[in-house]
């Protein structure tokens, strides 16, 4: 098993908005994002890059 | 360290087009795809889901 943590890009800078993420899943316009205790993030958003090295997903506004 | 395999879903099945990748980038309406051993991959596609239990990255062809 390996979570990562999801950052989104505000104001040019990245900010934690969700740990222990297992999941994450496009749907229409939103991104939702689920962790490892079920809590959900969604988002209107787009994913700008994720490394399984770092265990890390970045996510910015819009599409 | 935990890598994952990238599927593309084709004809509405899932086709294995990379193994132990590392990063994904969206780089404008291209994703791309790099792997443990530098393989890359640049495909025309958005991102479905991706499952960090399951390390499992899918795409869809177009955005």
């Amino acid at each position: 098993m390996c979570e990562a943590s999801a950052y989104l890009i505000q104001d040019g800078k990245e900010e934690l908005i969700l740990e222990n993420v297992d999941e994450l899943h496009k749907e229409g316009e939103m991104i939702k994002i689920i962790n490892l205790f079920g809590d959900q993030r969604v988002l209107k958003a787009h994913i700008k890059m994720i490394s399984f090295v770092d265990n890390k997903i970045v996510l910015e506004k819009g599409r």
